[in-house]
């Protein structure tokens, strides 16, 4: 089964972006089928057309795709800052302007189904954590080539990575980008007290 | 509708169980009413008795006492430890243990069905700020009491909630107490820093 050239890229991707939007607004389970292809102005039937294995092969896509396009975010403001404290700081206020922008309701691509099938689907639970580790490993890279160690550039990154996904959660619940900037500020202090490019903020 | 006063309070105590351990587990659109009643033991009929407004009414009571546990655990650890940053060094290590003994299924009570929620019901969502708000309240008012200024007991608080609750999906994610650790480490750091417990570990 193959479509047109012509025709396939946006229908499958229509599908792939009504899922994330949806996933990531009501959860996985609470989200059916029909609704993606209402919300993503597609027939019914293209969905098992382009995912022939249903609603789980759409799951483990939207969150392969999700965490590479918070990696591809990221790595764009990384390079983008003086350093890697200045991207993270730049990168959490992007997440606030973007939670504020749609009434709290754009978190992270992939939180929400990530606890709601941790404990349920293989498939998808395995997305998760390939997401996660690269986001870990993009982020430590980095620290690595401001002289952090290995070691302690893995606990910052997870340090990180823990206070952007709480962030997300308390941000969204309370609808407040507070928690998002006082997230951003631990972050950031750990992070210059690693790099040393701000030592006399530590204290 | 009244049950006998025998009868009552166990069978409503075991449908609150049972949700609690379902919507933790796999999240509250995937959780059905027919497996709740399954679960916990109960005649299906028994669930609109004790609910007549149904699953959510069932789901805000849930996340209502999950709060309400979670705080009195909380309460109970602290009130037990030297100093705040030693209790709550100690409800995180509580955390891993249990992670790791559910075979990393129990994880917080409400934040999987806080992300679900948070931008589809509200009655559900108003639920998840008013505990969060009363675990920050806890945590805020012990830093006080060791001489913590308000604004930054509120950060410091915030801090803590928001590691906890990424160290949750992490761990739970990445199947490892790790990353509870650290978020652990991350948050004594930071309240000892903050209530002169262990300056010395500073920087």
């Amino acid at each position: 089964m193959t479509d047109a050239p012509s025709d396939a890229p946006p229908t499958r991707d229509r599908l792939l972006f009504a899922s994330a939007d949806l996933f990531r607004r009501q959860g996985y389970a609470a989200t059916g089928l029909k609704q993606v292809t209402a919300q993503a102005e597609v027939p019914f039937g293209s969905l098992y057309h382009h995912f022939p294995e249903g609603k789980e092969q759409l799951g483990e896509e939207v969150l392969r795709r999700g965490g590479a396009f918070f990696l591809a975010l990221y790595e764009q403001i990384g390079d983008a800052a003086a350093d890697v404290a200045t991207g993270v700081s730049d990168f959490f206020d992007g997440a606030a302007a973007t939670l504020e922008a749609t009434d709290f309701a754009d978190a992270c691509p992939i939180a929400t189904v990530a606890g709601e099938t941790a404990s349920t689907s293989e498939r998808l639970r395995q997305a998760c954590p390939d997401a996660f580790e690269r986001w870990l490993g993009a982020l430590g890279s980095r620290l690595e080539a401001e002289s952090v160690s290995a070691p302690r550039a893995r606990e910052l990154a997870l340090t990180t990575v823990m206070l952007l996904e709480g962030a997300f959660l308390l941000s969204r619940s309370l609808r407040s980008t507070v928690p998002m900037g006082v997230a951003r500020d631990a972050a950031l202090h750990a992070l210059r007290a690693a790099t040393g490019a701000d030592r006399e903020t530590v204290a």
